[in-house]
């Protein structure tokens, strides 16, 4: 790696400009290159006037093609202080805090001192809120605010260095290393991290075992497929109790209720809440379940183009490694590669661009809801280029080899120009061998290959390209300065002390935004490949270890230097990507029993086939073996859920106090301790004397109804005792007569 | 039906002892036939101040058989008031209610009467809890107190026989029906009514729709069997979301954190929790998980005493009817039965004493957990007697009788005293023909028989019993009068006023407690034969559409007539069983699958046997329809979640209005107005000379900081909005001649 101080930026002298970010906040990269100048103009206004309106600061400086910078700051301190408190306060009435925050604001500020998260969150929500929920309603790129192009934090990049720094120097994070990333850069990331930090540790197994069953079981071994799936289950009801627990550590349990609203959200109709008062948009669910519908289609569509291209591809290089014999077959051999690296990424691109069009027609109220029905649109498409390749080649090109290549005469066409007679590209009729290699070789290539590419396409390309953009601005800016246009210079009217500052802020306004997403999905996707296949190659746990030692770094100079400082938004869990893990480590236990039955033992008969499969020996293995799941599922689901967490306890804690708060105002210290204490052994006593006062109470009433005569009988202790006493000595020698009599 | 009155009791005088309870909260049924005198005396002087010293009222009078009845009341009403106002206060500490009671505690009490039900749970806690936690700890029959035959509470007979008569005259239950079940009976109860309600409502569409399915689409139909699944996942996730909605409803929801300690739980160490402060009795949950592995192996055993007793009896029926031909074939056919019905339930006892014991060995610390493990452990005992010989039919005889049935001479033994000649005792080695009405007559015994059956065991032969028995005591009774013995006779010390009242009272003393698992387990059981079995007989529903609407009214008779008044114990669910349902439910997706394939179609094959099953097809279709269920009931869970229901309204409301009161409390209305809206709309605005006190403060301070510096440079709006304009001014006009250059 190089030295982080060049990594940073090319030139030294900016070094100093690291250490501050002048109090900003944010920096609204607003830009008028393609608007008319008295447009522009207003719209600059506009946009000043709607920031200084919700109480914040501006400052403008020059940006970089046709742009100003506006500073965004919370103006005073009092402003802040007072949304943080708002903020907090609403938690708590939505019951995400289970400690109510204290009465006093400034103790309550003092006691919780405020996080950078927390403050970029609040500034985020105040500029971008809508007007009518008191923010200053700006919405980057969209509407009127098209002029908006981004709006950003600065990178605290002390921070940042020192982080990296930290990172590379050890290998798991603890908890005080997650709350720094929480309170820098969120709970949503920090999520990721912790997430990635718990599976990067569960690896040690599946490395350790899966190299000793490497070296000792082989491939297809079903002792390996039952612990594989054992460490699925495990890991992901870890997960899930874990991610509670830090949710309710970080305080943000529950917060996925707080939503916000899409601007996009179009409402038909206002409902006002009948409880809380509050006005209600809404959309019919009903037409929305309409829209949702349509998913159905496109699943079947996108699957059917991928899976069409895939599949094709596949055909054709089996075509041409094993039925083409002619010229230049090395090198046609990498024809549909080529296909598929051309027209897979457009496809991909356009599926995605159409899965965002009817995840918007499916006009979701939050911002939380559309993005998991993104999420799950993604997961559909990245399921078929990430897994169907390799179901083709187990479950269709090994089991039935022998009945399609026959048929795979069809794409002669594509190598007509080359064959030099028809021979060339005919099928074998006998002696046709299946390559038993070809399913190990594609699992190492998308469980080692795909994910190292994938690095450098995500870290070191976009590293790469951004230096030589910035080399070739410089060089411009040069030769402008030369032919002495500076007056267009952005940079010709900074001041000196903020120059280094402003130079540092405008590349960062050119740097993209982090979707943590992907990260995630590449994660998911990379769990499936364990689930699913490691069968195969009991080696893709080690590949995966050391894969995300890196990728954990990788991500975090990802953010740290490739991508705009992230909003900190704050989150509860991994969201939908959960229910991934769960769908592809259940998914795992079939694809692995099928496997091993298709290929364990003896493995390949004579022609390369497995010799010896039983359609119903196949499903009966899968049937167990997905029921052995489920039942050990819930076996580990209830034991976990058995052991105590501290999260849970501190917010047991916590809850018991509130309660008994409120108590104690209610009804005075002493009733809540014995309230709390769930007894009335401290009680009030039923003493003779108040009996006696009721009796005679009643008795000045006159005894007319038949119930009270009935307890006045016996009016007292004494009475009762003496009575029974009686009754007992009568019918009690009678007793001991009768055993008499018996024995 | 006979006429209710007569039901009530044969006496017609006893007629107006049926209008009072002289306020008997309950009575406790003291015994000591086997104890000698002055222990018996000593224990009775214990007995009545323990329960005086716990502000109850006492009254004793003379029982049957050596016993003395100790009546109890709650002595004070403000004792009582204290014990209701604790015990809700105890509920919303432990978040039970979220409605905060009223501060005022008589103001609370007149707001939310106090319930009958809740009386008597208070009343009935305070007679039995451990003296430590301010009960008299009096538990019967166990340890000190085993003279304490039972305490029970007195039947409310005016309501028991409006009740009564109400249900006989109208088909379904309302809300209202059901609050009065609640607030006599209590919650537990209750939910077995409404369960039993929603379970009758929902019963309707099998029974229409298997009725037209039995005309129209005749046995073993697919389609049957797909909406019969889709019904069985309708209701249980209709009936998950109606029990939370009814919890909360009831103000009960989460009341079973709120659990009742065992008084056998044995504790290793005493720890103090640390936030709380309460002493908790600790059990080690490791010892625990082991002594619950023991459930392993008696559930292997049970199923293979009951399973090979099962089967044993099925051969030798088998052999009997379809092999044996020689004399007394018609009553030797009865043999299995004869067998059944002797040693099954001697077997069934043996083991369910089996299971209690090894539940009590498990040693749990709460009421709720020792029954739900109890439950656990009986479900799989029912489980066995009551599929177990379908499944045998279904899934043993039919495929593989040509296989079994030659074997089956070994059950020689049993008719070889009646047999005349070899031959008759054997398998005919050819033109042995399944009997394919075996699984259908079947499935009718056991969903129309065994229903009716069941009934009259559980209703009529204990009411005939006890007409019996009573009419016996009477006779005794009088003819001990006409002896002269009468000093000895109970009623001899009665109190004319009383006399009819005692009677009543000394006639429940004999009743048995009324446990409403086993009316839970009957439900559950049934909806099982609906689930797994009902492809085979489309009438199924229909005939437990009748037989539910007798078994509503049946249990309603059993609990008012039958059994002494149930303790109105509190329940948020139906428990364990729900869970119960669910596994038989998605079993059925199974077997009906399997059934249709085995037995659809043209049917059965020249020789009995389904002609053309195919291992492969049947784990085919079991996997599939499996699956297919899995997701629809996803599906299904998803769509219901969307729709609000009242009760979670109302808990949301309530949740918001109370700590909206809190905040209302603490920032003062203002503040909570604007936090509850969300949002900083009316929040403190940031005015011009604000900011510009704020300037000139830090002007004041000097401006050393670079920061300061940096926000000074634009001290106002107007400022920013001059100099942005000027940028725009200067970068503007190239942006246009660049465009202008373009075209």
């Amino acid at each position: 790696m190089a030295s982080l101080k060049s990594l940073y930026d090319p030139k030294a002298d900016l070094e100093s400009a690291l250490h501050t970010n002048f109090d900003v906040d944010y920096v609204i990269d607003y830009r008028f290159a393609t608007t008319p100048k008295p447009q522009a103009e207003a719209q600059f206004v506009k946009l000043i006037k709607a920031l200084n309106d919700v109480g914040l600061a501006t400052e403008v400086r020059n940006g970089d093609n046709c742009a100003v910078l506006v500073f965004v700051k919370v103006a005073s301190d009092r402003h802040l202080n007072a949304e943080v408190y708002r903020s907090r306060v609403q938690d708590w009435l939505y019951g995400v805090r289970s400690a109510a925050p204290e009465k006093e604001m400034q103790k309550n500020l003092n006691d919780e001192p405020v996080t950078e998260a927390e403050r970029l969150r609040l500034a985020y929500l105040l500029i971008t809120k809508p007007k009518n929920e008191g923010g200053a309603g700006i919405t980057p790129k969209s509407g009127e605010w098209k002029g908006v192009e981004s709006i950003f934090a600065l990178h605290d990049h002390a921070f940042n260095k020192r982080w990296i720094k930290e990172l590379s120097s050890k290998y798991f994070l603890n908890a005080k290393d997650l709350i720094e990333i929480r309170d820098t850069f969120g709970e949503k990331i920090a999520f990721y991290f912790a997430f990635l930090q718990s599976y990067f540790m569960f690896l040690i197994f599946p490395a350790g075992f899966g190299a000793c069953a490497w070296l000792l079981l082989g491939q297809f071994s079903p002792l390996y497929a039952i612990i594989n799936a054992l460490w699925g289950i495990v890991f992901i009801e870890y997960w899930k109790k874990q991610e509670t627990d830090l949710a309710v550590q970080w305080g943000v349990r529950g917060v996925s209720k707080i939503q916000h609203k899409r601007p996009e959200f179009k409402h038909e109709s206002v409902v006002t809440d009948p409880i809380t008062g509050e006005e209600l948009k809404v959309y019919s669910p009903i037409k929305r379940l309409a829209r949702q519908l349509l998913q159905v289609p496109f699943a079947i569509a996108a699957a059917s183009v991928l899976g069409s291209l895939i599949a094709g591809c596949f055909a054709i290089e089996i075509f041409i490694s094993e039925v083409y014999d002619g010229p230049f077959k090395a090198y046609l051999t990498f024809l549909p590669t080529v296909i598929l690296t051309t027209v897979m990424p457009t496809l991909s691109a356009l599926l995605t661009g159409f899965a965002r069009k009817l995840t918007d027609l499916e006009n979701y109220e939050t911002q939380d809801s559309h993005e998991a029905a993104m999420i799950q649109k993604i997961f559909v498409l990245n399921f078929i280029t990430s897994y169907l390749p390799i179901f083709l080649t187990a479950f269709v090109y090994v089991p039935f080899a022998t009945v399609i290549v026959p048929h795979l005469d069809v794409f002669q066409l594509a190598v007509r120009p080359f064959a030099e007679n028809e021979k060339q590209m005919t099928a074998p009729k006998v002696g046709f061998q299946i390559n038993p290699d070809r399913l190990k070789k594609q699992v190492i290539y998308f469980t080692v290959t795909a994910q190292i590419v994938n690095f450098a396409l995500e870290v070191i390309v976009p590293y790469v390209k951004r230096s030589f953009f910035r080399k070739v601005k410089e060089v411009q800016a040069d030769r402008a300065a030369k032919k002495g246009g500076g007056a267009s210079s952005p940079t010709a009217d900074d001041h000196p002390e903020e120059s280094s500052f402003l130079v540092r802020v405008r590349n960062e306004a050119e740097l993209g935004a982090y979707d943590v997403t992907s990260d995630f999905r590449e994660m998911v996707v990379q769990f499936g490949y364990l689930s699913l296949f490691s069968v195969v190659w009991p080696l893709t746990g080690v590949s995966f270890f050391i894969n995300n030692w890196i990728e954990l770094r990788g991500d975090a100079l990802k953010i740290a230097l490739e991508t705009q400082r992230p909003v900190p938004w704050r989150a509860d869990s991994i969201g939908p990507w959960l229910e991934s893990l769960g769908f592809l480590s259940w998914l795992g236990s079939l694809t692995s029993a099928a496997l091993v039955y298709l290929f364990s033992g003896d493995g390949l008969g004579p022609d390369g086939t497995p010799w010896n499969i039983k359609a119903w020996g196949l499903l009966l293995a899968m049937f167990f073996s997905e029921h052995i799941y489920l039942g050990v599922k819930i076996a580990v689901r209830t034991a976990l859920s058995k052991i105590d967490s501290p999260g849970l306890q501190k917010e047991r804690g916590e809850r018991f106090i509130v309660r008994k708060q409120f108590i104690e105002e209610s009804m005075g210290v002493d009733a809540a301790e014995k309230a709390a204490a769930g007894g009335i052994a401290a009680g009030e006593k039923i003493s003779k004397s108040t009996l006696e006062e009721e009796a005679k109470e009643s008795t000045l009433k006159g005894h007319g109804t038949p119930e009270e005569k009935f307890w006045q009988r016996q009016p007292g202790q004494a009475e009762t005792i003496a009575i029974g006493k009686s009754y007992i000595a009568k019918a009690a020698p009678n007793a001991t007569k009768e055993t008499k009599k018996e024995l």
